[in-house]
């Protein structure tokens, strides 16, 4: 096979086999195909499109090209989520205490990543002693035991789909559906999930910003996930605002404790309850996602969820005395309020602007040689909808840091105001089997 | 600027600024953006077009990117003929000659090139002892005594084309209209022409297959030349056959001079004429095509542009006796005939298949390391609807190897036939001004 042909099909809007994108995916691997052919190739994906059956191979073999985690030593069905990434989103946290308490196992791989907080490995890290660093006997024992664990990434998880990747962000090739697709599920089928809920975010703070474009995306990924024999469903959720009302590692473990005690707020409170309905459903516990809700709302409400979130810390070395004491976990030197000078509904909120006052504070990783403060963050006291009185916080920094200025200025430009009332908004726009 | 940003644009089909265009030509050029960049960005161009304004800027930056010829000691306008290429195409050798006998100066750079024959400068050395690596001083001082000279192409002329036409070459993006429009003008813009004329062929030997496509390419091409103020026009042209009956170095430059003399086949007699014709208007020497065309013809049938074709020769070394002894230049060893065993009008002609053919005697090159023999190639005795009478020779070959089996085969194969009569094709199709 020639390299020039399978562009020259692509470009012309012709279906490639799935011999042809196994060979692509390989010999890219390889570096056999040099960058230069492959960007053209991305370009032209992005102009044509892939068919379902496309996607669903070139998924397949960027799984194929690197380790893939063998998890059959664990029993029961194995439901993942996943999360297009969002503000302040820390559903994992949650998520996973609710469906291990339902005797779903919970085999968790999480990377660190780069962004206005930390990825959910860092937010563990609040807790001292947490340890990720797990080997797989350790982990497949662990979720035996305690129906959860989290370990960091390790091996060679898709070098194609990173490498591909790291080529589409220079080559303006990113944004097309069928790639995003197929690089999001084909970490998933290589982190051995037999089942996956996906948390497709739209809005101000999310990639796709457009609900159509979500909606697109989500399809994509759940004909992805089924054609290659994963259960798959996907809510299309707001991330017009950033979820809940805490931005930073140790401010979302405490929200998410919280939460798990029933006293979260509103919106990460019913994602929370919704996604794990969903994987209560994928995951045999629940014949439909009433009955998911049913069951979740009691392991909640009955602290089944709560006792298995410490079990899981103190399983991986973290002191579970912190989840019944968060102000144990990591306090920030300097709260800062942010006032709003008028009064006034809120109408709107930036959430990447607020996510990138996060970064600033220092809850956050620009380069991946950055260390985290796990301490700082954003407490977002009003948000959309919400009536602000002058003089009224309408956010509250928690810094280490004595010069928030700029930090407070970010902040406040983030929010608008109207003067007629708001309504908040609707948080979960669709689902998708 | 960032490459990833002019990429995006052109990708969501905004226009990009002259200055955009020249800093991807410069930043490429200089290897500061990657080829991996350089063809996303041309599978963009690919699908998304370039405005007139776009491909004249690129046109314009290629141009500048490498040595500029200064052809201004040559005294009157400087119209310079470009073909994109066909199969038996020798007009260069017969328009030099009738143009430079109306005083229009003819100052010719050429390649050598690759493909089923040599180039211009391959066929002219089968003239013994004609020289071509000539400097610069002695290039302006033969114009403009001879009216005509032919220089090989040194120094090192349009880098950034070269680069950015080798990137295509391997990514499936050589078949965009305004990059092979940028790049043909972007070197007659360096060579540094007044004026152009352009023959655009069309069929199944030339490169844009249909009609419809070889008019954009001419309009293309006409429109950035007249707006980098060369007056620029284009014909479109038939190449479902060879043009004339001879394909091969010394076979081909026989047949221009026949054409000189008035004794041309029908099909390169006219090309030839309406070509000068045109160039005779934009040298300012006619003022439109049927005043250029009684020039020309008036010096083709008076012997001027015959003695034009003595002086040019003999100037760059080469024996001009040849022109009126053709015999003296180099003949094959092997005459072969192409027999057809039916009756019947030749129906068509693949060009292309020809032109392997004859590639395949030693005509042209394959790789720029082989050595081409000006002796051998077809002679194309019938073409489109021509009757053969069964047992007569549809072609002969000439040749200096003893095994030519596979070459008639190819030959014969080239060739469809009909019991119906067949009407000659069409030659002009389009004038673009």
């Amino acid at each position: 096979m020639r390299m020039v042909d399978i562009i020259t099909k692509k470009r012309d809007g012709e279906s490639l086999s799935e011999e042809e994108i196994r060979w692509f995916v390989n010999a890219y691997s390889d570096g056999d195909v040099p960058d230069y052919q492959a960007s053209a190739f991305a370009m032209a994906i992005y102009f044509q499109g892939m068919s379902q059956a496309e996607a669903a191979a070139l998924t397949y073999a960027m799984a194929e090209s690197g380790d893939q985690l063998n998890l059959s030593a664990i029993e029961g069905v194995k439901v993942d989520k996943h999360s297009t990434g969002g503000v302040g989103d820390k559903t994992t946290l949650i998520l996973g205490p609710l469906v291990a308490a339902l005797d779903i196992p919970v085999a968790k791989m999480s990377g660190r990543g780069l962004g206005h907080t930390g990825g959910t490995i860092d937010k563990l890290e609040a807790f001292e002693g947490f340890r990720t660093e797990i080997d797989e006997d350790e982990f497949v024992q662990l979720v035996n035991t305690n129906k959860m664990a989290l370990a960091g990434q390790s091996g060679n998880l898709t070098p194609a789909d990173k490498k591909l990747y790291a080529l589409r962000d220079v080559t303006a090739t990113v944004n097309s559906i069928p790639l995003i697709a197929s690089s999001v599920m084909s970490k998933k089928i290589a982190s051995g999930s037999d089942a996956i809920v996906l948390d497709v975010k739209t809005g101000s703070g999310a990639f796709m910003e457009n609900i159509e474009e979500a909606k697109q995306l989500a399809e994509a990924m759940v004909e992805i996930g089924n054609s290659l024999d994963r259960k798959t469903m996907a809510l299309i959720s707001n991330m017009d605002q950033p979820l809940g009302k805490f931005v930073g590692n140790a401010l979302e473990v405490k929200e998410a404790i919280e939460t798990l005690q029933g006293n979260g707020p509103d919106d990460l409170h019913e994602l929370s309850i919704a996604l794990a309905s969903h994987m209560a459903v994928l995951g045999g516990k629940a014949s439909n996602e009433a009955e998911g809700r049913r069951l979740v709302e009691k392991v909640m409400s009955d602290g089944t969820a709560l006792e298995k979130m410490k079990l899981f810390i103190k399983g991986q070395g973290g002191n579970p005395e912190a989840v019944d004491h968060p102000a144990m976990l990591a306090n920030a030197n300097h709260i800062v309020s942010v006032t709003f000078e008028h009064s006034g509904y809120v109408s709107g909120m930036d959430a990447a602007q607020i996510g990138k006052a996060a970064m600033m504070l220092g809850a956050g990783r620009a380069t991946k040689d950055d260390d985290i403060d796990h301490a700082v963050g954003l407490e977002l006291v009003k948000k959309i909808g919400d009536y602000v009185k002058k003089g009224e916080p309408i956010a509250v920094l928690h810094a280490n840091q004595h010069d928030t200025e700029h930090v407070v200025e970010m902040v406040m430009n983030a929010y608008s105001f109207s003067e007629e009332k708001v309504e908040k908004p609707t948080l979960i726009f669709d689902t998708i089997n």
